[in-house]
């Protein structure tokens, strides 16, 4: 691709996202639905003016590690933890449900082959943690107990619905179940998670020593991406989705994060708060392009618009989507409101299922219609989910007041450059002029 | 190209460019050495772990573009107003010069034909800005008498450089020099400078009313990265090199900057510290991509070492890139110190003389070792121009104190962020107390 080119695509992938998003902002819709739009509307399902290419796919992808980077910062570990319960019933059940659903209606009711209906199932358990925790962070309830449910269930989701990719990838190739690979990887996953926020503290703690005698401006940008791009491609070589890696090390490096055996590496509160200062300006700049890319590789002119099959199929399979994620988020102990919460939070599917999609129309498993119907469900979980969730919070705003307001957590709220003022700068700025008063 | 590999590759780029970069600063040298040291190193010419790839290629053309950014936003237009006759003297000196001369050594004393020969003289007339900026900034003399008439002499030869590139590449095409396509891209370039500072102003002013109003957090760094890939783009089209455009847009929004027709859009100084605030993470976090992208470029086992026709054609070449050079320096009238520290900082050929030397490959006019001395040229002068303007400013550190010192000159000096505290946003910090006092 020439350079102009590119330079002049990625901008307009920036500026539409920065208009979509604030239209949308104005209709009283949280911007990630605006950053999609941009996609749908720039991308070959509407306008055509756009089309996804591997730099931008690329750029996406660093943007959706970053953005996991920073939901692992500000990441509250023990109220993670005091969710883990509820998190994990919420993930088997909205894993396990979608899953058998989807195989069985699939199979049984539509005749599908056995494979082609478990790609299938496997497609409708991903959930796209990415869009939930934007439209919950831009409601400002990241941190509420329904918000922490559903990150965890979210990533429980992806690493279980990554170890079922790896399975059915394996079957697709091989024409049998490797259950032996599927242990492998699940145990990789497993040790990866228990071994990377040790490693990463001990990084960011050699960083921060380091940093007094640097003599090159820019350590923190430089060191911290480059950290956060290692571990991400150590996730992938244990078997893991690249984000799951950004997540890793941002939950080490966020300021509650407790390691049993890491007391020497003791979390300094201000290198924290330096490091979300320095790394916000690069946050914002690479995640709108994830977005914006998911609308891009949306293809809605695909969809054959006149197939009844079309029509009863891809609803039924929506509603199973639904359903699914639903009926798992049911099965805690929360009130009502909190639980249709987590169950609408848990229903876009997003970047986790397209890759199932995709293995599926690879290995010649998904063909007529099917694939076009799944891409439409997956779009339609993911462009609606935020506006119902949106919705729900305004009708339920009474029964969902947070239990803890978000700005007494202890630790300074995350004010956005996009205020009056510059204060994006306020929260350091308030901590160090705290530090002047010791 | 797959997702790990890209995200593995880049991350060892970043931290190949920190970890040199660090050590050429313990050793005493400018850490740009480090950085393309770092790609000489891990790249084809020594280690081969790393090659460039089309990705770090345009990452790198955003990390030079955002640099020069970076350079116009710092500029004060007041000092290139007047380095302006010094500085078009030293351009255009050290553009005639080194053409003259490589194209009348190539052609007469060693018999290449006119074409080549043309190209050969091509090359030797660049500046790689970039390299120099990065050396004098590192030195803390980007704003000296001396920094200011290398800046606006590299920009002018950058023009000029462009404009001949255009010509040879017409010429090699087909088979004549057209003369008027010459003369419509000086137009557009001309044309181009005097109306890009002026909408970028105009663009920078309404994204300062609407911050106000934006609901979407993030509205600078993306707004801004835009807007410099988008004049970044309109370069190209002009026929300028992509960096001018990042340069007339950091320009344009320099806090000194002034525009007769633009009273109006008069700049507030606050706004102008906030995008640096906001933008110095980004610039930082792709700059060294571009110094580690040149160093991989290279490729110093293609040189046939063993040739003494290598040898004397590449010391020739290069005393006529030096001379050709020093020469234009020694027309302005400053102190002896001075014009020396210009002409050294006029040396580097770096990106554009590569440029040059990619059509003289493409079209076939360079073969048979022309090519790789010419590559040996560039880096030499590349590698070799920091240090010799590091050790001449240590010897001569009486003749060349600034008249004024960098901190007293208006504007907050710029702390970067590899010191001792948090005072990457010192400068922003500043301002603020600074404000409240009001």
């Amino acid at each position: 691709m020439e350079v102009h080119v590119f330079l002049l695509q990625l901008a307009m992938v920036l500026m539409a996202a920065r208009i979509f998003g604030e239209l949308a902002v104005r209709w009283g819709m949280p911007p990630v639905i605006g950053e999609l739009m941009a996609g749908i509307v720039l991308g070959p399902s509407l306008l055509g003016l756009l089309e996804t290419s591997e730099m931008l796919h690329l750029l996406a992808e660093i943007g959706i590690i970053l953005l996991l980077f920073e939901v692992g910062l500000d990441a509250d570990v023990n109220r993670l933890v005091h969710a883990g319960a509820k998190s994990l019933i919420v993930a088997i059940g909205g894993f396990v449900l979608p899953f058998a659903l989807g195989f069985g209606v699939a199979h049984y009711t539509f005749g599908l082959p056995v494979l082609a209906s478990m790609v299938l199932g496997g497609t409708l358990t991903a959930t796209s943690i990415g869009i939930t925790v934007r439209v919950l962070t831009d409601l400002g309830r990241r941190h509420s107990i329904e918000g922490q449910v559903i990150l965890g269930a979210a990533v429980l989701d992806d690493v279980m619905g990554v170890i079922l990719l790896a399975l059915l990838y394996e079957f697709a190739v091989a024409g049998e179940v490797a259950w032996t690979n599927a242990l492998r990887i699940a145990l990789f996953v497993s040790v990866f998670f228990m071994i990377a926020p040790a490693a990463a503290k001990a990084i960011s703690y050699l960083i921060h020593r380091f940093e007094a005698s640097s003599g090159v401006p820019g350590l923190i940008p430089t060191a911290m991406v480059a950290l956060v791009l290692v571990f991400s491609g150590l996730a992938h070589f244990m078997g893991a989705p690249e984000l799951l890696g950004g997540f890793a090390a941002g939950l080490a490096l966020s300021r509650r994060f407790f390691l049993p055996f890491g007391v020497a590496l003791a979390a300094d509160p201000g290198f924290a708060d330096l490091i979300r200062d320095q790394m916000k300006p690069i946050v914002r700049l690479f995640t709108p392009i994830f977005f914006v890319q998911i609308g891009l590789s949306l293809n809605l002119q695909l969809v054959d618009w006149s197939s009844s099959f079309i029509w009863t199929f891809s609803l039924v399979m929506l509603l199973v989507a639904i359903v699914g994620k639903f009926a798992g988020a049911m099965l805690i102990s929360e009130s009502g409101p909190r639980r249709v919460v987590i169950g609408m939070g848990m229903v876009p599917r997003g970047e986790v299922g397209l890759v199932f999609t995709e293995l599926g129309r690879d290995s010649g498993l998904l063909g007529g219609g099917i694939y076009d119907v799944l891409i439409l469900v997956i779009a339609y979980t993911t462009l609606v989910a935020p506006f119902w969730i949106k919705w729900f919070y305004r009708r339920h705003a009474a029964e969902l007041e947070p239990s803890v307001p978000e700005e007494d957590m202890g630790y300074p709220s995350l004010p956005d450059q996009g205020g009056t003022g510059p204060p994006a700068l306020a929260g350091g700025h308030a901590h160090r002029v705290r530090s002047g008063r010791r």
